[in-house]
């Protein structure tokens, strides 16, 4: 019976089969470089519990992979003398997600890099209370 | 003794004393609508308790912001009729940073919205294992 995981390419990059550029490893988390880097010292992070996605994660699958990520980061922004960084998590297709294993991905970011964050658009009159009524009312 | 939270503009929204549109609050998180959403229903989960970003925030603050991320992902997504999300956290000016009280975005996504995640760049031959050395070898 073919699991989820026997495709997943984290799964095959945990189990030593692809090979990553380790940055960190404990016990339930892993950390390597993204092979197409924003700027260089970009880092994913994985639970090593095949998870789809953040929605999936469970309390200590968010408890193992963020307590990591604040190591990490602190680890990639002094490793390349970066002034600040970005978390990103995508979540769908949509989203731009790619590999479906749960990935954080810590960007290190300097000053006059290029990077321009999304553009954000105001709301047109009487939208944004319309907008808020649709998704406050469903919990 | 003026503190860093008087003034911060989200620990003002929380207080009450700027008007924001609540989408979710329980008793350490709370969260709303980004006036500049890059899609409509854009929403910041923050913590109750100032922090100037992720990497202060304590174990507690991440169950706390993430597990209630959970929660506000779902009714976002639902609400609009999104098909995915992203997660982004910027920390540091370099960043994009604006405001200094750790915010997580939940940005709903849509195929074919006109988004586009940052153009990833192969590293160089070499590059990546010296970048991987100036990273891991910091722990």
């Amino acid at each position: 019976m073919a699991k989820e995981e026997d495709s997943c390419i984290f799964c095959k990059i945990l189990k030593g089969q692809i090979p990553s550029a380790k940055i960190y490893e404990d016990e339930k988390v892993y950390a390597f470089l993204d092979i197409m880097p924003v700027n260089p010292g970009h880092t994913l992070v994985i639970p090593k519990r095949h998870v789809k996605d953040f929605s999936e994660m469970s309390k200590q699958d968010m408890i193992d992979v963020f307590t990591a990520a604040q190591k990490v980061a602190k680890m990639v922004v002094e490793g390349v003398g970066a002034e600040g960084f970005n978390l990103g998590m995508n979540n769908g297709q949509a989203a731009g997600q790619a590999v479906f294993h749960a990935h954080l991905h810590i960007m290190p970011r300097f000053s006059n890099d290029g990077r321009r964050l999304w553009k954000g658009v105001r709301y047109k009159e009487s939208q944004m209370d319309n907008v808020r009524r649709q998704i406050a009312n469903r919990k």
